[in-house]
């Protein structure tokens, strides 16, 4: 991993120069997804899902485990998460054409077992820190592919809340949008006049992560940010000086945040999974955690006004990334005109890390 | 008619190896197609259907008479269905354009009569069984094509129940539902654990027709089935069994149901009418007549019941064409894997009796 | 201009003969349009706004002057309307970028000012008889474009009303119909039966003009016509007659009622604005100034009853045309066959003053 020195000198790259439209780049699919949250899933329930346009069903056998399948009747297309599962198969719902977890077709009720036709195809699934994985792209490669590792989840001296929804946009915005804390004035209601600094970025193989300090321009620091933020950050002693470390690592994102004492403050990790064929809508995962406090149960009594604060940040971004790929379908191509080299950095690495297709651009009505 | 033998041995057509997409073959427009139920149109109102993607207007004349003409003013292509019937005569909405029975434009308000422009085309029309029958294809063909024959819906000793409705599928997912008796799987909620068994096959030029019987797996009949398909089937005794045989005769569609006596217990005839252009919508009518039982009035204090449980069936046969034709439209093609050589025959039979065109393709929304 | 004799001989023209298209010209942008009323824009306030697809932003500050620059930051192209008007500029929502009254980028945040990038587009922009009228096309000609003069609505001794809504048509659609007064049976309800009997016409270069008296056929007139088109037009004594003057002067329409002694009765001031890139919905822009009779405040009384008379008329208008526009779509093509030509020329002078280019055709869903 290299370092670079920041300040560096702010470049402006015009789109023209763009080798390909990063909005179309599709997201590599060798890579653990998640597709649903654990306990949207019942015992002896399917759960239709999508990746990336694909139908896939997930669905939770009487013993617990959880299974992927094509979400597609080998017979007549017809999604099999309208169906039933029975034991450690899944049945469809209409004739009943039936399917092991590996996705071969068992049985056919009116149809001699000699003359079984072939199944769907499974996808590897694994569930851990409270999500449905799954790997999407060429099975053969799963198994030496590592889940991501989430610490704070796991660690009791932090509270993990877990959100997300659906966001209209494609994820290469929702990367862009966490990693450059310029858009502080975006949130200038929530938080009030902040001003990032850029301490500096490095750059590895399939990351980019960048440093960031805060100053205070105006105002007073609002409580809902002090919760996840730390304590109002003093200008005037650059040791109390808390770092936010934002990290694309392909193609996951983290941002942490760590005190001058370079104790772990926040630690969130955050996924975005196209949902369409045209990648232009994804389901975000998120898992925000938040170190507790020495004073027991201070953060889960304060707990109400972190989801409210968060939520109402979560929504500004949404509302601004949407705005982004609107534009981005009436103009038929991306114009950014970026001037903040991470970024720039960070687009390079999402177009180099992502699929080789193109998302075929599809009419978008307008106005 | 050829009959052939049942069981024989059932084969695995690949989709790959089908002649053109079934989903993309037009109906035949040289057939009477029921545009509207008969009760819809009061004299001296008009109605707007559609055939197809075509539009036309139907409108009763104070005389009772209907008609049907093309739904587009020859002016300005506003549908005349927002006009006025006036005498025999249909004036538009607009400018007053006016069209007699046969299309011809005979009043223009502000134009000499010798000027009069060309009219707008008008389609044989007949008004049979509570049904607006339109003929849309070729006009010189009507008179030789006979109206279907409704022989149950005439006679005292049955009692009819007309129904339909819009139903987003192509109508080749309409046959096949109702030929295929092995979706019992899909009604289990109302029928209980059935298996058809399918007893053989009739194949004519222009028609298909298969026998079944079935039989009870476990359970009790429930009361609505028992009023549909007759009493309860004893398979210890196989000359209690009821025969039913679903007929496809293009472009209409009937089930009967005889009981081990040659009674006719139950008869629908159904037709499934494309609305529009890409004929991805159909609108079904259906009459299905029952046998009154000896005792008076009896089948007429359950028919609030039989309504109820046909409903349900139908919903349940709704929601799956719909899913399929959704699938369908994802894939951009049909993947259907057919294993009933009946359902085979039948989709051969469709495309032979369709019309030749291919449906253009439009790009379609997903998931 | 010349004068055209009327009654002349109608012809009936095919759409096989036609040039073009003409619900596929665009609008000429070399014109001033309004794209809103002043009251919609409040100081320190932006107004989103679109013409022919073009995202405007509309921005009126504090010392009261309105600007309009293109809608989209240079940046990430989100909305600029989304931002905050600060001083005498417009500072975007997301990361600040702030532009000057004429386009111009004055000040990124986090980027010093010697490495300003490029801003965005302005457009001359004026305000006048209560509307804030844009300049789309190219700018040098703007200044020597005159503003439309409208002097009944800054003159006391009429009473002016603003109306107007989006409407789902091309804008060609809305001229035809206010200049073809054969369409009064369209208004049957409202003003019984009425026939429009035509004078003459008169061709400019970019102008036509026709001119219609009225005769009543049947029935009582109106009270709320009575209070537009003045007192009931008596045919037994020709002197008393008024008259109608319609006009389209590119790209405006005026419609003039003058009493037999050539007193300005009425005058009707509208322009129709497209609003998407397919110009198939436009914001009518609409002033209706009526003559204050000699009763003081007999006007203002009546005044509810006009309004409700008025928004009647236009909704018939407005429901008419958008299904011409709908037949339009599902045909894919003019079918117009046009008899009065007086609309045939102002189809001619549509054609000849709209722009050169052709708008594509989009594939529109059907039924």
């Amino acid at each position: 991993m290299r370092a670079v020195p920041f300040p560096d000198g702010y470049t402006i790259e015009s789109h023209a120069q763009e080798p390909r439209d990063l909005r179309r780049v599709p997201i590599h699919p060798d890579h653990w997804y998640p597709l649903a949250w654990s306990r949207e899933l019942k015992a002896g329930k399917t759960l239709g899902t999508h990746f990336a346009g694909e139908p896939i069903v997930l669905f939770r056998t009487a013993s617990g485990a959880v299974y992927a399948l094509e979400d597609r009747c080998a017979h007549r297309q017809v999604p099999l998460h309208a169906g039933v599962v029975d034991g450690e198969s899944l049945r469809c719902g209409y004739h009943g054409w039936t399917y092991d977890c590996s996705g071969q077709c068992v049985d056919v009720p009116y149809l001699g077992r000699e003359r079984l036709p072939n199944g769907v195809r499974a996808y590897p699934c694994r569930e851990a820190h409270g999500m449905i994985f799954v790997f999407p792209g060429n099975a053969m490669l799963a198994e030496e592919c590592p889940l991501p590792v989430l610490d704070s989840v796991a660690d009791k001296a932090y509270k993990t809340r877990r959100f997300g929804r659906e966001v209209k946009c494609h994820y290469s915005f929702m990367h862009e949008n966490l990693m450059d804390m310029n858009h502080q004035f975006l949130h200038r209601r929530q938080m009030g006049q902040m001003r990032a600094r850029s301490l500096g970025r490095r750059r590895g193989e399939k990351s980019i992560e960048v440093d960031y300090t805060f100053a205070r321009m105006a105002g007073k620091q609002p409580a809902g940010e002090a919760l996840v933020f730390g304590a109002s950050k003093n200008r005037a002693d650059p040791s109390d000086q808390s770092v936010m470390t934002v990290r694309t690592e392909y193609p996951y994102q983290t941002l942490k945040i760590h005190s001058s004492d370079d104790s772990l403050l926040m630690d969130l990790w955050i996924v975005y999974v196209p949902l369409d064929a045209q990648q232009r809508t994804n389901r975000t995962f998120g898992l925000l955690s938040v170190k507790r406090p020495a004073v027991p149960f201070l953060l889960d009594a304060a707990w109400p006004l972190l989801v409210w604060f968060t939520e109402r940040i979560f929504k500004e971004d949404r509302t601004i990334v949407e705005l982004e790929q609107a534009a981005h379908d009436n103009q038929g191509a991306d114009w950014n005109h970026e001037v903040f080299p991470v970024i720039n950095e960070l687009r390079d690495l999402l177009r180099e890390c992502g699929a080789r297709a193109v998302i075929p651009i599809r009419e978008v009505s307008e106005v």
